[in-house]
């Protein structure tokens, strides 16, 4: 009989360094070609079970494959797509048998966030209710560093230190400027529901009145009139105030900052932006000259301020996923466990699928200082380490080398066709 | 009689690298200790100067003044403040000269773009017209890159390799999406009046289809029915469309897009915003998914990605701006002459403050592609060498050691204040 292949895929919003997980997959399955043939990569995620649009990795040299540990976004494309349950749609899972069977697909390893563990989970079922033998492994990914039990999502970390140094360069510039023109910068960043990012901008500064000034969570429901107090008493005693605020701000009844009624000429509701809204507050009310920035991509796709950490861990956590497919570990994720916060020590552990999905990990509100508008030094010691040591990729005329793979697609068995 | 002293002032918006220059004018100063007493620094750029708020440079360390060349923002703070002419607000130029002669400033050192050299080229009159002797040298600054003569301006190659490297990451993000994600992203980048900074995102990619598909330059009027089928055309042939666009877009009628009528829910405008403008429009009319983002400050502060080059000529300038004054220059600023594109080499000559004064460059219509929406071959081989080498600042605790200044003030002697 054949040897078992693998399928690997990238799913949900990508980030700097899920090509560093994809990495450690691709050659850690390379180094146990007695257990494991090919490694199939899935294009645009699930998608590409599903539609049997399979690329095989082993058409890749090594070489390029070593590039992914420093090239953003993903390399064989994701999507936003999340399954149904076995009873709801019995047709997906029966077709990714299909697939699988063809392929001889034996190993499931899915890397993305709390959605996609949710996959994950629904895929280690089909073993049992559909009798097709697999082994399933998560492996997580997430700017939001919103899943459970694992000390931080890979992803996450690097997004963290691109936060943390812009803000502190933004104060800088700010700080120039204030005597005669801005006065307000907002910066907004990502993290819908969790606050992590938004966090990181805390470590901008370590000493009192340092910018960040102004820390908008999701987690603290907005105060109008207490943000703007913040931002004209930070004015007053340091001469300009920093802002940065999570997409995700609701006031206490619950309404997205950024959905309250802007409209465009012809009546439209306006998209977005947390960052123009509070701008337009502080012009209004306290009368003060502004800019604003949008991070957007740009912060979850900076792989040339990557933190190393980030990217070892990144790395670590799509080895260890191999390693627990190969030693039978089924419907689990790898985790990294924090052993010491000072040095920073961490080891990979693991966690059952059924614990991860769909579960949100929030800032808790002991990391979050009393005023809701900064972090505290247990949320600083958290974060610290995860935004450590610099990992700059090489670089040919003055922009960074990143890898495009060539994505060989592995030729069609089946005849039929599945519509996503 | 005791030595001169020189006064050196930032001007206008600061950038990742104006630091060097000043670090490029006081260590060269210091070298020069026979001729030049004490080096002030105006605070907050010429306000400083009217209102006698000198800093005394000689009560930093070596140390300190060295961390300035890897140090964003302005040091000693800046201004937006233009000063009238001599025939318009005499009592202004009185008070200069009164603050200069109480201090003995008979050097003027003045770093900022095309309104800062209108300022110097005026302070260099007063010897003639106000019978104070003093050596005026301009000395460039601007991320807008639009002062005529010198081939580039410090603080543009930083942003266009900022611009580039942005674009091109976040790039591989939105392909990784599109397939069942975002198709379309934006970034809006800064540039007024003049599209260099908008014409760096094209060096994002150099291959036929590479990132970005379009650029939107101030030069070129608008044409939404022209940008929407470019657009188009981009998600159908790439599967994705980037977008980099200068915040100056405007229409043919010279409205700036930004300012084009969005309302809020009381019907005040809503301002600024090129990008989700643009986001709108997408959307709307091509029925895309798209996502956008503002680098505002972030693109001109970034001295985590600096050019190497552009640092390197910013404090050549400021270097060269103290030797020109040494030798007697007067009413002229220090530029980089290019001798050769590739390999790229410069020199430094000197322009006559009259011919810099208040000229904007702009990118000129061959460095812009036939349909007004990328970069031709003329324009990459000007701007390449702009963003060639990293210069990375040292980090402690995973964000860049950035130095701020002692800016222990001088002694007041006059007993006159100045209202400003």
């Amino acid at each position: 009989m054949a040897k078992a292949n693998a399928f690997y895929a990238q799913s949900g919003g990508v980030t700097a360094v899920i090509n560093a997980t994809a990495c450690g997959v691709i050659e850690t399955a390379r180094k146990h070609k007695d257990k494991i043939g090919k490694l199939y990569a899935g294009r645009d995620g699930i998608i590409g079970a599903l539609t049997e649009d399979l690329i095989d990795t082993s058409k890749e040299p090594a070489s390029a494959i070593a590039k992914l540990r420093h090239t953003p976004g993903g390399a064989f494309g994701s999507c936003r797509y999340k399954l149904k349950s076995i009873e709801d749609n019995r047709a997906q899972y029966e077709r990714l048998i299909e697939v699988f069977r063809a392929h001889n697909i034996r190993y499931f390893f899915y890397n993305g966030g709390g959605d996609s563990q949710d996959t994950s989970h629904k895929v280690s079922q089909i073993a049992d209710a559909l009798g097709y033998p697999i082994v399933c492994v998560g492996v997580p990914k997430t700017v939001d560093n919103d899943l459970p039990i694992t000390d931080a999502c890979p992803g996450f970390g690097s997004v963290a230190k691109y936060v943390a140094v812009s803000t502190k360069e933004a104060a800088l510039d700010v700080r120039s400027m204030a005597r005669t023109s801005t006065k307000v910068f907002i910066l907004e960043v990502m993290g819908r529901h969790a606050g992590w990012i938004a966090a990181a901008g805390g470590l901008a500064g370590d000493q009192p009145g340092d910018a960040p000034h102004v820390i908008l969570f999701p987690e603290i429901a907005f105060d109008k009139a207490a943000f703007l107090k913040k931002v004209s008493d930070s004015v007053k005693k340091s001469g300009f105030c920093v802002i940065v605020a999570s997409e995700g701000v609701r006031d206490a009844s619950g309404q997205f900052l950024a959905e309250s009624g802007l409209k465009d000429a012809f009546g439209h509701a306006q998209l977005g932006g947390v960052a123009p809204r509070l701008a337009e507050m502080v012009k209004g009310e306290l009368g003060l000259k502004y800019h604003w920035a949008v991070a957007d991509y740009l912060q979850r796709a900076a792989r040339h301020i990557a933190s190393k950490m980030d990217v070892q861990q990144a790395y670590a956590l799509g080895k260890a996923a191999v390693e627990l497919a190969l030693k039978g570990h089924n419907a689990v994720m790898p985790v990294i466990v924090r052993k010491s916060d000072k040095p920073y020590k961490w080891t990979i552990g693991h966690a059952k699928l059924s614990d991860v999905a769909n579960v949100e990990k929030k800032v808790p509100r002991n990391y979050i200082t009393k005023d809701g508008f900064g972090i505290t030094e247990t949320c600083r010691k958290y974060l610290q380490p995860l935004i450590q040591g610099e990992d700059y990729p090489p670089y040919k005329n003055g922009v960074p080398v990143y890898v495009t793979l060539k994505n060989v697609a592995v030729p069609k068995k089946l005849k039929t066709k599945f519509d996503i």
